[in-house]
């Protein structure tokens, strides 16, 4: 219901306000960003972390926006749809082709900084559980594909080699990161309720997750071309949208009924609907699903990184140990992929580079940590507002550090006419 | 916080299923209504109307959708979007050159239909108050220019002056309308508070809602530009739609503020905003506001018509007087609008054509129904259940009887090679 006359105003324009802000805030924070040669998503966090502590300008209804659970509720829908176009922009075929030295790439960029942030939680949060410490690691394992997309573009090397493995090592991090978050997640809330867990638990776990992903996949990739041929029969604008947003949605819905993420649905399903399939709506003259998606995500998505900008509790770092945790954790980010060089090493490709390509950590980190903030063990939530904003930090500063550091290990080959391997030896460019 | 492992699907998952049953039930309804030479709007309330009376099926979530605060937050934010979107069609200098006979036309089709509506309230509804009278009356006044115009199009009429006359008189009414809405609305809410309501009070809300029109649009016409022009220097995607965005939905808090609804504002906003404004983004590549706001809008408005629907109780038709009241209604809103014949005598034109042209309603009907379902007065609803139903079936016979008839009334001239006016005179064509 809409109250027509209020004293105070409708529920509904409080959160249309809120957008509003929100909106507007992470425009200009991305902006700036960008004019700083930085990602945008950067600003959108930044604005939100100066929103979220701006407690000393008294504004109440600025605080209130953290809390609000309508603007929560859009938020995750912002992640829903973000993972969507992410999906969108790769496609199965892309995740095959890859091949092997991707998948390597990826598992040891995913192992290495687990095991790391798992270490640096053991080491400096003794008191918390070893649920905690495993789960930290889990927020350090997947690479945001955007990012570093961004980056290799600008200067013009997203066709190289390299390129190609850092983006499909991205890609597949991103699966194995939702399978680790499945699993972990799961184990805590076994362990949550009192249930031992076994081994066995987490395996049924991952085969679920894995099961999920490989059902999707294979019944998608079969339902994906025959939905749309039979949708393609309905006449009217919006067809081709509605058929995308259904599968989204139903797939999140999914994922979460048999206790997964619906991020992980919702990337699922970008990834199984493929511009070949719906060629008859393009012919009478719809835009492209990413065309089509970008405005609802240009909607919804900066909510999403704005809200989490707010949640970073700034106090919470002059907490004892809490600027040494975000530290570490930005080491143990940026160290661990550097294992990702091991899986370039010996195909005569720019192994630094790939290592390097591979830190930028972005929205499924965050994801992460905000799934970490509401769950509770014992009656005690695994990640702690301390622990949360030193994750945000270290997914900042790594999208900060990646940009300029890529940049000059790719160019400096031009710089030499030559594109020098850490090893020492030169070879020609080997870019396509 | 996105619960990660429940018994039962997240919160996010359960309105994410919702939205994808609410999308697509939408469209299926609105591609057959279209098959069908309708309106695709009356598609999507009639499968709002099935969904919502399901109950035999025992589909219990399927019934929780209808009090779902998040889905009844998303379709009011539809409800805004939409008015935005109506907004954005028509431009001030439009609203001013239809000039006199357009406001004449859209008066007498105010003026008539409130006054039966408000009769027929008090035949048949004795025992209700008679501020229910008015606000069943006010339903019925704002004709759906959406509606009209696709008519027009469809048949090839839209730039006939008759055409222009019907547009233009179809927007002045939907301000009318939303003033009328905001001083019955206020009125109501003095009554309910006890405050006696003077003819001075009504006549400082009129001024309130007026002046708020005047001030958006003199400040808007004159900011709208600027604002533009700074916002273009920012660089990225995205600039124009959060300008747009935040234009809306600022004006939409603002107009809730002072005490109309959100909607008021939203439809303001889409007025002042135009495209000679932004010719610098559409320089360099981006698209359309019009385009950029659709996604938005085929995302977010079937849900506001799909709600819509499901809230028609059609039990309640079956209570003693409630189908007696959903026909006079009908005949209500039919008769009602043929005042404004009246306004377009004298001048060579299709006088027939302009009364049927006003009648259907949409958009802005249902959305005051579902106002005045929220308003209450000594603790009554203003609307009740039954009245609520009867006004959904009478916009919905509108949208249904007013496409055949208005075809039939403008390519009659074609049959007989003249457009025979009603006097019995006949004159050349007279479309430009």
């Amino acid at each position: 219901m809409i109250p027509l006359i209020t004293s105070h105003p409708a529920p509904v324009a409080s959160v249309l306000l809120a957008l509003a802000v929100i909106l507007v805030g992470a425009r200009l924070g991305g902006c700036a960003a960008e004019r700083l040669g930085q990602p945008a998503v950067l600003g959108e966090l930044l604005v939100g972390v100066v929103l979220g502590n701006l407690e000393w300008a008294n504004l109440q209804w600025l605080a209130a926006i953290k809390t609000d659970p309508t603007i929560d509720l859009l938020a995750q829908v912002g992640a829903v749809i973000l993972l969507f176009e992410v999906g969108l922009e790769s496609t199965l075929r892309d995740m095959l082709q890859v091949g092997l030295r991707s998948l390597l790439v990826a598992v040891l960029g995913v192992a290495a900084p687990w095991a790391l942030g798992w270490w640096v939680g053991a080491l400096l949060l003794p008191d918390k559980s070893v649920y905690a410490h495993a789960f930290l690691g889990a927020t350090l394992t997947a690479t945001s594909v955007g990012i570093t997309a961004r980056v290799l573009k600008d200067i013009g090397r997203a066709r190289t080699r390299e390129a190609r493995i850092i983006l499909g090592a991205a890609v597949i991090d991103d699966v194995i990161g939702l399978v680790i978050l499945a699993v972990v997640g799961s184990v805590i809330a076994a362990a949550s309720t009192g249930t031992s867990v076994s081994l066995g638990g987490a395996g049924f776990v991952m085969a679920k997750a894995l099961l999920f992903l490989v059902a999707a996949f294979s019944i998608g990739a079969f339902l994906s071309p025959r939905l749309f041929s039979v949708a393609s029969r309905l006449q009217g604008r919006g067809v081709l949208l509605t058929v995308a947003l259904a599968v989204c949605f139903t797939l999140a819905y999914v994922a979460s009924v048999i206790g997964l993420a619906p991020i992980v649905g919702a990337y699922a399903g970008g990834l199984i609907l493929e511009e070949a399939h719906y060629r008859d709506f393009l012919d009478r003259g719809e835009h492209r699903l990413e065309e089509l998606v970008r405005p609802i995500s240009m909607f919804l998505v900066p909510v999403f990184f704005v809200v989490m900008g707010m949640r970073v509790q700034l106090w919470t770092l002059t907490q004892p140990g809490a600027f040494g945790l975000a530290a570490l954790l930005i080491v143990a980010a940026v160290v661990g992929k550097q294992a990702c060089a091991l899986g370039g090493l010996g195909a005569g490709l720019d192994h630094v580079a790939i290592g390097i390509g591979m830190i930028p950590r972005g929205e499924v980190g965050l994801i992460f940590a905000n799934i970490g903030l509401g769950l509770t063990l014992h009656g005690e939530r695994i990640l702690d507002e301390r622990m949360f904003s030193a994750i945000v930090v270290a997914v900042m500063a790594t999208t900060l550090v990646t940009p300029p550091i890529l940049k000059w290990r790719l160019t400096r080959a031009e710089r030499y006419g030559v594109r020098v391997l850490s090893g020492g030896d030169a070879i020609a460019m080997t870019g396509d």
